[in-house]
């Protein structure tokens, strides 16, 4: 991990960009607010980690969203980390990508059902690619000073907070938010999930199959598991939804 | 409307039982901490109240579950009251209830689904005779010192709950729980709601119609809804839903 820059922001949390391997991320960092006279000289704890997992839109266009719940999350005590998905930003497509779009794009444009094959074509390598990378990334956040555990994960793709539920042990508790196209095969891996989960679905979301999420969210094993049903449209998740995700990550996390 | 007893809880809470006609009912308000050096003789301005309807059980029975949420209310600066149900406790039952719960057995008893007119049959002589005397209850309620707006509803048997959204004008916000059947008519009824809605559901509520729950949430016709969905089975609403519920309640009332 080669940290390529770094800036405050508002004194309260410290931003640094970061690559690893290929692969660009972002850490956010709480920054302790100085203390006049030191009554310790022992470290601050280390604090813990969530990973906010982009939407498939490329950092640079996510920033503005991931940068808020960074600093939501620092003012709650918690580090914050992104990396690039495979496929997005400025990293190369994904084999089969192109394809697998244009088949949505077809599907859509008729009305039609998006068939079972694109879906797997458009979702599952990303999945594959994305997971190993976000444990590696993990590797190696939770080797800096200051971070520690218990880790939580905060993502875009449902699919990949899935898969890294069922196979990341040190993720323990996740927020997933339920708009993109679910491969089938996902629904027989929600049932080995055990970790407690709060699911964020916009009602309203006309490009989200919302009888999909249902069944996603009723597949899941965990025995604690919320879901947060919110109108507003796939990019209008109330200020309120996003105050509850906070609050679980404080629930389960501090 | 007739007090009939008095008692303080924990000096933070006063309980009132009231008589109002023949229906019984309680009232719990906030007691101000007393200040030792009063610096105004001004009255504390009055508290926005919440109409806390029952499950159908009666309110003995009930009791322990709504004062908690009185309780949790009057920590947050609300007055709550209730009032017994047409047709439970020590009330007089509905006239063709008994027949009704003898069809919902028998369905029940045979795995069959509950028909059309069974829940109608159960449901809406309830909600025709609860509707008015919530209201009467409201205009007696609002009328003693120290309670005034806004009123939110927060309620046990959805469909009265809806109904009470659609004809009161005075209820701004409702807390609805889904865990009970629901007569076809009400999806249209819902449809002319259009204050804030909070709606619990519990997910693995087996004795409850899951899909119907989620087709009146679809139906209603509020711009801000949001659906709370936990584990836990009927009786089993997690604290932190209660909470939520509560943070609901102190957004739009006060």
């Amino acid at each position: 991990m080669h940290f390529t820059s770094e800036q405050r922001l508002d004194d309260a949390v410290l931003e640094r960009a970061f690559t690893l391997g290929e692969v660009p991320g972002i850490l956010w960092t709480p920054t302790p607010t100085p203390t006049p006279t030191p009554v310790s000289v022992s470290a601050p704890a280390p604090a813990p980690l969530i990973l906010l997992s982009p939407p498939p839109l490329g950092l640079r266009k996510a920033y503005p969203r991931l940068v808020a719940r960074a600093r939501q999350s620092a003012a709650d005590g918690f580090a914050t980390a992104t990396i690039e998905l495979p496929g997005s930003g400025d990293r190369p497509r994904l084999p089969g990508a192109e394809r697998a779009f244009a088949d949505l794009r077809r599907a859509l444009d008729a009305g039609e059902p998006v068939s079972d094959e694109t879906v797997d074509a458009l979702i599952l390598p990303l999945v594959d690619r994305a997971v190993p990378e976000w444990r590696t990334a993990l590797d190696a956040l939770l080797a800096l000073p200051g971070i520690g555990g218990p880790v939580g994960y905060s993502g875009g793709v449902i699919s990949i907070g899935t898969r890294l539920a069922v196979v990341e042990p040190r993720i323990e508790a996740a927020v997933l938010f339920a708009g993109s196209f679910i491969p089938r095969v996902m629904f027989e891996e929600a049932r080995r999930v055990t970790i407690p989960l709060h699911v964020l679905l916009q009602w309203d979301d006309e490009g989200n199959d919302r009888q999909a999420a249902l069944d996603l969210f009723d597949a899941f094993g965990s025995r604690e598991k919320t879901l947060h049903a919110n109108m507003g449209g796939h990019t209008g998740v109330p200020p309120y939804a996003g105050d509850a995700a906070a609050r679980f990550f404080t629930r389960h996390l501090k």
